[in-house]
């Protein structure tokens, strides 16, 4: 951390600084400007950086500098090779890219049957769907909650796509991790600590989504409560930002990508239906994530989005899913990247009728 | 709720809108404009809210506007006549203002002892300190956990001072509950649903943080999943929203204060510590928030904050709330609101000493 | 537009309402909700549209609501198909992708002749180059003026490269016009009214900059005022937005684009080293801003970065950007664009020799 | 400027970092830290700041640390004493508040007159009303323009109110200032810097709004131009800042009066019409901004805001404003401040004839 004194700090002032970092077990390193005299408190790094609240309040100290980055694990430094790993037959973090499709909620078994295989054969190759929904109002549909787990489990059984569903509380984690593949803590609740421990305890893959307002480094310091606990297949989720723009519904923050690439080793996915809202931009948008080097994308895809319990607005009739696919395997070849081709799935009707 | 159509859109486009209005139990209305149909969709507001992402969807519909409210019991409408009720010797939502103080974390039990001391002398009628401690780092002093509780407790029974304390999970609120006379929700948390459901079933006094981008309107939303347990005491603390502007830790956002007045009944807290990130403007925000029309102030005050595990940076050193204190009194009393004298405390040693 | 009326709006007031809707020569259309009655105030849609403020403050009006979009000549409604035109050898608006790019600042003759050829060579079909530099600083180099136009009116003449540069006051305008094929308005001056006027009354082709908080709508307005004088040469050019994340210098609002195209017939061209700040993620966001269906980009180039009198952490090195090329041309081939390959140019010593 | 160097920088790139400083003709000093090394480069504050981009480039260097501020006549530093000048009988920067009020657009001689003598019975000490008007749409009232400034100049003759108004182009300068006592410069026109250069040679008084997202920082490097040339009479205006909430027009950045008061010796004014943008809101946070330390505030009054040609829904009506002037005295004096009592006018109805 550097200190930065005011041009008028007395030499007292700059001695206290001193001997409070020696106090610290830190190592003081003086640097006089023509104005100012610039202090550096030299530790390994997270050490020093717990301590800049002691300084800000001393006298004659201007500013406060960090200079390490305050997150370690989930740093590029600390493990320069990209982080992969596998859910299912989803592969997180290599050369293929990853689409993750699904119904915004789990509204009924037919209807999350109905939506599984449809974005299977588009070429999804994992399920999304939400068993415990968020809802910005107490009076909207909350989501089926441990019914929709099951439901998924029972999908997951007739389409062989992984299942990955939201997590809203440390208690609920066993529960979920015992019916998912991988866990989603939600935006809302990016910087929900208990949440986060139990997601790291629990040794389950997780997808960890961007808060509304967190920053980049933020984020990084989120996946690294999770990371702290041993659990390392952790993936990044860029969901948009908010910002004062209203003609969509969050700013995707495209920059992101390479940001996250650059900073750290693990999988960065796009979530264009919530970073946009409005099914009309998602393929767009879904384009660029890949031509800007995400490994994946999770999309809201609904065969009848007029009459979804939520998010409908934001979510892709099948057709036009598969029309994205399409658009985002020619770019993700253009930039040397790879997607699997659609799968053609066995008779579709018979396993229907076995699940329902 | 409000449907502007497409200025291309066809009469079948329209048909089909009003059908599914009506298939709702709505009712649709039609207003045919020079350029553009509208289409109004009338039932109780919240029930057509629920529906806006249907039609967003629909062919030929470029926009829905939302005309409703979409919460009730936070709303002013609702409930003319402002909330108010009492924490221990702390009134809410009345004519005096409320002023809460003391650590950011309880650290030890003389360290809280002592700054209960020093702000109730100083004013204050309500001691602030977390036990449970939310931070952006895993590597940072997360709180005592149940023994700050115990502290806390110790400290209200030796100076008097009702006691409030931040909550993180829903399982910790009975726990917290019967520890705390008050329970705060914090920013981080303020979409945390799963909290604020177990925040409002305790029928437990609630201060709810405003997230550091949540809007009015969502703050409102999350008072309302408390005031849904029929939980009616519930304070609303403004607290900095995330700006652009990084001359401060956050944005006060003032204009919320008279904004929450207009459309709730509920008392509005500001939290000058938070909101500004530097003990040098934290008098100023303070006494501008009264003069706006807050009901009262939450800050963070310590006896050494130069050493303070958290915020010391933020934190007031006594005699400088002291000083806080007087400005803010005569605020108060220019727009025509009270504030207790600081109160001449009984022998202090004696009391100190009974309790460590 | 429509009016919201609260719920508790007395007869008397809706009548004052509708009676003012009248005396503006708008037709006054009632619903009478469960709970509210909503107003709409029918007209051509910009002409209702400036009284808004009129009925804001009418006693028992709750909210305003605009139905009309506030522009016109620069939507799509009004031209449904692209709007085409040529600048030089560069084509706008059409199947090719445009690529402008050169030094933030026009230093010296020979720095911009070689920036040129380099980025000619490596497939650019437009230069651009500051001669009038906009800084934030009063201390920073603020541009060579005049001679800085002269500089790339010669390295035009050497390279056959059309030249974009910017504008930054009304009465520059003729001058500026008389040397670059192409004015551009800058970030700052989105809404400098009277410089937008004089570069709709030059007739010459425009490439206006979102401001830095500009909403897309506000962007839409401001090339209102240049369409408004009969100059339909008109580019829009996301450059990235301010927002609370400081991990880039600006966020790019990616989102922008398809909304853009589909608000808009105008050409929308992306700047990705404004958007990002630095040269490392320059690369990443044209690829994505080309996968989005961006018309073209406009890119700092730079021979010597590290020596740049402006913008040296953003601009690419030739070599780089030649590969930036590269890559965009693959994704724009994936999305059906076509990008011209690079141009064998004819000696190249020689040219030199004969500018300088 | 401090470079903070990659963990994984080599000794050569430290070499050469060093030996560009020197060749700059600063001074070079390292600090070895246990993971990085840190170079301070040391010179005149900024001198070194323009060179930052120099370094963001170069191999091995992570980030670049500003020191110094990038500003010197406007801070604090500076001159550490307040800034005081009068216009007319308004005194700004002293121990009194200034107020200046009137219409957002000068309408017609005797509106504008009507409204000088209601602002000035009710304390007000200066007259604002716009003859040039920025306006979003080109298809709104755009200000009268000359005849507007002659119907100023008429009713600061009638009433004794020195006169600001705003200025939107530098060729403007000369023939407003030949009018005005004061030049507004717009929020929009924050960083037109021919403008600020305009204004700053015309020797006027300048009151210079802060952009919408301008940084405080930026505001008072806007300040720097104008001071550049010799003109010390600027005060700084806050006038709300965008952000992400919708419930008023701007959010009023109540923090920036502290800050600027803390950073700068300039006087500050605020705006409460445009940062609130309702004029309900207006008085409260009126009241909030002396109480917080500003030095003046700037109000829109109308006596018919229902009729307005502009800005109708945040005008006070003159009851309404006269009702703020004596909450607002009533917190000034509470802050130790001074709002001169409401002057009785002669008789009104035979000035106005005069003039008409």
């Amino acid at each position: 951390m550097g200190l930065v004194m005011h041009a008028t700090a007395t030499s007292e002032q700059v001695e206290a600084v001193v001997t409070h970092i020696e106090e610290l077990g830190l190592k003081p390193h003086l640097s006089n400007g023509t104005e100012r005299t610039i202090i550096g408190a030299i530790g390994e790094g997270m050490v020093a950086s717990q301590y800049q609240d002691h300084f800000t309040i001393m006298a004659g100290v201007d500013r406060v500098i960090p200079i390490s980055r305050p997150y370690k694990l989930a740093s590029r430094e600390f493990c320069p090779v990209n982080t992969q790993f596998q859910v299912g037959g989803a592969a997180f973090g290599g050369d293929g890219v990853v689409i993750i499709a699904g119904p915004c909620a789990v509204e009924s078994r037919s209807q999350t049957l109905e939506i599984a295989y449809a974005v299977k054969e588009a070429g999804a190759t994992m399920l999304r769907g939400g068993a415990f929904k968020p809802r910005t109002s107490p009076y909207s549909f909350q989501g089926l909650g441990e019914e929709g787990l099951e439901i998924l489990a029972d999908v997951r059984l007739a389409t062989g796509l992984p299942v990955i569903t939201e997590v809203m509380a440390p208690e609920q984690v066993p529960l979920v991790a015992s019916f998912a593949d991988m866990l989603q803590v939600g935006a809302r609740n990016m910087q929900n600590y208990p949440l986060l421990n139990a997601a790291g305890e629990s040794q389950h893959p997780v997808l960890l989504k961007r808060g509304l307002s967190a920053t980049v480094e933020e984020l990084l310091m989120a996946a690294e409560y999770i990371l702290a606990h041993g659990n390392r297949r952790v993936a990044l989720c860029e969901r948009g930002i908010r910002t004062f723009e209203t003609s969509t519904r969050n700013t995707t923050d495209i920059n992101a990508i390479p940001v996250l690439k650059d900073l750290s080793h693990l999988p960065v996915i796009l979530d264009p239906s919530h970073s946009t809202g409005h099914w009309q931009y998602v393929s767009a948008v879904a384009r660029a994530a890949i031509a800007a080097g995400a490994d994946g994308l999770i999309v809201e895809v609904h065969t009848h989005p007029e009459k979804a319990l939520s998010d409908g607005g934001q979510s892709l009739k099948p057709e036009r899913f598969a029309e994205m696919v399409r658009q985002v395997r020619a770019v993700a070849l253009a930039v040397g990247r790879s997607l699997p081709e659609a799968i053609n799935l066995p008779v579709r009707a018979a396993n229907m009728a076995e699940v329902l």
